[in-house]
């Protein structure tokens, strides 16, 4: 029997996505201080869109690893909303991981 | 308490290394025809070692999804050897992985 399956590029790199998204966060939170909403929305644009569901747990986790910190703004219209910054261990670990990216993109880009 | 948790990024990067696995030794099978071990000392010089219990099951599911095929071939010193080459299948979902890797690439890239 032929072998029908096909999977989508997509689908197949679902895990490396998923590896990526920590270290996407953590980017788009050292460009400026951002409400989750905006993380949302920024990753909302690209192949690494994710949900409340996983970002909140996500952003409570680099909190405990101690990456990242929240402070509270005033807001006019409505509630005071939390905004995430990266701490100074965050900063370091995300200038590590550039650099870990940079050597994976090497490798692949090298083996054959 | 402080918090005392360090993550190498290495660690932190093994869903993406276990994501690319696949992809890598689709990439090592398409420069050239391979037997297991050729695989196994190509990615061992580079962070996605691996052993022969991960990569024999990966051959195994990429020939069951019709990407490789194996040969048997004759061997002076020994009994025959197995080696593996791409099937036409393989190389278009290689093409496309690439293509797909190269969107990652410029999405992390310019994400901030």
């Amino acid at each position: 029997m032929e072998n029908t399956e096909t999977t989508e590029p997509k689908e197949r790199f679902i895990a490396i996505r998923r590896g990526l998204l920590e270290f996407l966060v953590l980017k788009v939170i050292a460009g400026g201080k951002v409400y989750a909403a905006d993380i949302l929305s920024k990753l909302a644009a690209t192949d690494f869109a994710t949900q409340e569901g996983t970002l909140y747990p996500l952003l409570s986790k680099l909190r405990r690893e101690g990456l990242l910190d929240h402070e509270w703004q005033e807001s006019e219209s409505g509630p005071p909303r939390k905004y995430y910054l990266l701490t100074e261990k965050g900063r370091e670990q995300l200038e590590e991981t550039n650099q870990y990216w940079k050597t994976i993109i090497k490798t692949v880009d090298e083996l054959a």
